[in-house]
């Protein structure tokens, strides 16, 4: 059973950490003090951000066309089993899963699902240009994004990438982060997993590298500060998943709460949220207590199956869908990807059957912002269970189940009042894999009085989160989104 | 290539972490302040430990017989893998596993492992007793213990055990570490990994727990100050590796540096290195981007194979072993174990060849005690790679090997100045699964000028430690060992 909060009359804060504030290491310190500037570096202003964006967004063009399975341009089949694989064993492989929790609604089910065994880099350069920290930041587009372009991290590479298996030209920037661990500057540096439904235990490392001078921003990639990019999460579709788990990883506060005059008590609690000075409603002895008890409770077993074993599953030319039409669809596409260069390829991809839900609720407890996160077990995961946001679901796949099958919350997200929604912004998945994976990303202030007791849930502070965050497989990548979404909440808009 | 570190002219520290001794939780930061007071409690004296130790291991023994494999009651060899399990399906299960380690001095071999899904609770309850924090520990005598009677935690259970598979008594005191997650004074709650080349993938559940007032102690079961159990760790094979592992869990600081007036800069370098105010070789970012980096280089792969498909090992009646003498033998023994009751059981034990030699280098910097952790694979970690001492090895299995083949910094700690050696006593590993595994624990001051630069090694303090002993899979059961057993040190002996 949870520790219920009280909903009109919160239980009191763990003491106020004193000091901690300062417990951080010198370079994340200085990052705290420099992210909440905001605005025009000397780089250049977000006022000339479309021109740029527009002028590349000309340029740089994918065009996807659906092709059949059996179609691909490197890839077979497994006669044995079905497996989708690449004909060099690189890249990835589509093969079936058979899962098993007893405990869940659906105790026992198939999927396909995606093995990436590979840990790619997914980096960040940062620098330090007049006191402001920047971020050199790509423009690139992805196959599977509905609008094509998008802000990128400085590197996106799967091992594949940087050891040359496109036979494409070598990645930029690369070599800050391969040689990292052999100089000061690591701001970031931890493994973190991607989609646990549509991923077998993928990980990506999530870098962020600080140099002592920025260096020249070569074609296609810009210097941007980090306020800026926050700024940009609050448009629609614009800063793409990787972007969005990397600058989840940086720590952040906003200004001494003596000195913050913001007339919005909100913005002011998520600031406070983000000092680990501040007190959370639970210790963080709490927090792992808790998650190493929903950790060794779960029964979940899965064990890999060909994929032509699943059951519930129809494989046509062209797709292998649910009967239901519930969840989502492995396609096939042909993609010819244009810019200074042109290449083409085929891959199979999952596409959604419909845009999900990804909330958190977020309440003020004595002046410092909580998140509802919830603890998920997802298929994928290396360690069974993650924390990710309280509400996490595509709606369409419920059609036609009991009306109480609907995930706890989602009746108060959705039914919110429009002054409770603080951030609402429809945003893609990663579009190297998944194709128009749009997921509608929300916070949303809990109602008083809203009784949010429940064992797979937990208030906590966005400085305990960021706790977590320097370590592998706590917080899900969509938690991890919104985290970063949080941040575009900071600056009065 | 690591940071070098000059050997006789340290690189300065890390900027202490101003305020940070206070960034603690509450709960743990009573801790601080109370486990430097030792001695006498209102519960007893140390003094009249030996009679009471005594006392319970003239009622408490066992006797544990050799018997062939295939005369173990309730366990039954496979007969299409030679596999050997318990016919319940419980317990654990001995089978073979094939490593592949293309970097390693030996990059592809096979071997038997113990697969023990099950994560047991290894539990400590602790209350404060006049101020004095004290530990319920429990006389406890395993049949693999050279020295029968040993100190052990509250309570050490398989979940077979607390399922009651052995249906015995059910296990005391379990249901506060069952419950925990609903209450607060969980002081750690983590799981852990032990051995990884014995065990595939195990883990226990690492747990502490305070209660408001200490309970009566049952037959068996007293009440020591956590002072007295450090102090308990100096004597041979006395306190048992679950009490070490728990112990490494909690955090502890000595009393301020301005107020420690200890006459030995050894003791007072180590109690600083427990306090986090204190600075580092290295930040905790640095730390964490060299076991990412550790993490991810390591190709390792390994694969369960049957235990008769095993090559360079020999199964004989009794026992299997390696053809070369090295390693360890898989062994059948027959327990009966005497105290308020009798019990008689078989099972299978893992039998090392020789005594193990596991160390930490350490070096004052600053002031600040720091010791030198190595990045070990082992076969059956969850997670390729852990922090583990700064040697671990049984010297014994390098017979024969050329001379470079030994292990680096072993001739520094077997050829150390008396005066040079801090710590050193023989102590078991886990004696309900391996029999005469007997290790020698020693802490040694690095000499002045040694080189120690290398990739797979890194200078950390106890607090750094700490940190990452909240989270799983970071610090190996061996180096846990020698964490506790530094605390033995603490005091002026």
């Amino acid at each position: 059973m949870n520790a219920p909060l009280p909903a009109s009359r919160p239980a009191p804060l763990t003491a106020p950490r004193a000091g901690a504030a300062a417990s951080r290491t010198d370079a994340a310190r200085r990052i705290d003090a420099s992210a909440r500037l905001r605005g025009a570096g000397p780089l250049g202003d977000l006022a000339d951000f479309p021109d740029w964006f527009a002028e590349h967004a000309r340029r740089a063009y994918t065009r996807v066309e659906r092709v059949g399975l059996d179609e691909l341009d490197g890839w077979v089949s497994d006669p044995a089993t079905g497996d989708l694989g690449h004909h060099t064993g690189r890249f990835f492989t589509v093969h079936g899963l058979a899962v098993e929790h007893p405990d869940a609604a659906v105790p026992r089910w198939t999927q396909p699902i995606i093995l990436q065994p590979e840990i790619g880099v997914l980096g960040l350069l940062v620098s330090r240009i007049g006191g402001v920290l920047h971020a050199l930041v790509q423009a690139k587009v992805e196959p599977g994004n509905a609008n094509g372009l998008q802000i990128s991290p400085t590197v996106q590479a799967t091992r594949s990438n940087y050891t040359r298996v496109h036979q494409g030209r070598a990645v930029p920037y690369l070599e800050h982060f391969l040689d990292a661990h052999r100089r000061p500057g690591v701001l970031a540096d931890v493994r973190q997993s991607e989609q646990g439904s549509w991923f077998y235990r993928k990980r990506n490392r999530n870098m962020v590298v600080e140099l002592p001078e920025p260096i020249e921003a070569g074609e296609g990639y810009r210097w941007l500060t980090v306020g800026q990019i926050h700024e940009l999460l609050g448009r629609e579709d614009t800063v793409n998943m990787d972007s969005r788990t990397v600058l989840s990883c940086l720590p952040f506060t906003g200004p001494a709460p003596e000195s913050d005059d913001d007339p919005d008590p909100f913005r002011r609690a998520l600031r406070r949220s983000g000092d680990p000075a501040a007190g959370s409603l639970h210790t963080m002895e709490e927090i792992l207590g808790w998650i190493t008890h929903r950790r060794t409770g779960e029964d979940l077993a899965t064990r890999r199956i060909p994929l032509d074993d699943l059951t519930g599953w129809t494989r046509e030319k062209d797709r292998i869908r649910h009967e239901g039409g519930a969840f989502f669809e492995v396609i096939g596409v042909r993609v010819e990807a244009g810019g200074r260069e042109v290449r083409q390829w085929s891959q199979p991809m999952i596409e959604p059957v419909g845009q999900g839900v990804i909330a958190f609720l977020a309440r003020r407890v004595e002046g410092v912002l909580h998140v509802l996160v919830g603890a998920r077990v997802e298929p994928g995961f290396t360690d069974e269970v993650e924390l990710g946001p309280t509400v996490q679901c595509v709606p369409e796949s419920y059609t036609g189940l009991p009306e109480g099958s609907l995930p706890p919350f989602l009746d108060v997200v959705l039914g919110a009042a429009p002054a409770a929604v603080r951030y609402d912004t429809v945003l893609s998945e990663e579009g190297g894999r998944f194709h128009r994976a749009l997921n509608r990303y929300l916070v949303v202030e809990a109602p008083d009085g809203l009784d949010t007791t429940s064992p797979a849930h937990r208030w906590m502070t966005l400085h305990q989160l960021s706790d977590l965050l320097r370590h592998s497989h706590y917080v899900n990548v969509q938690a991890r989104s919104l985290i970063a979404c949080l941040h575009s909440l900071y600056h009065a808009g």
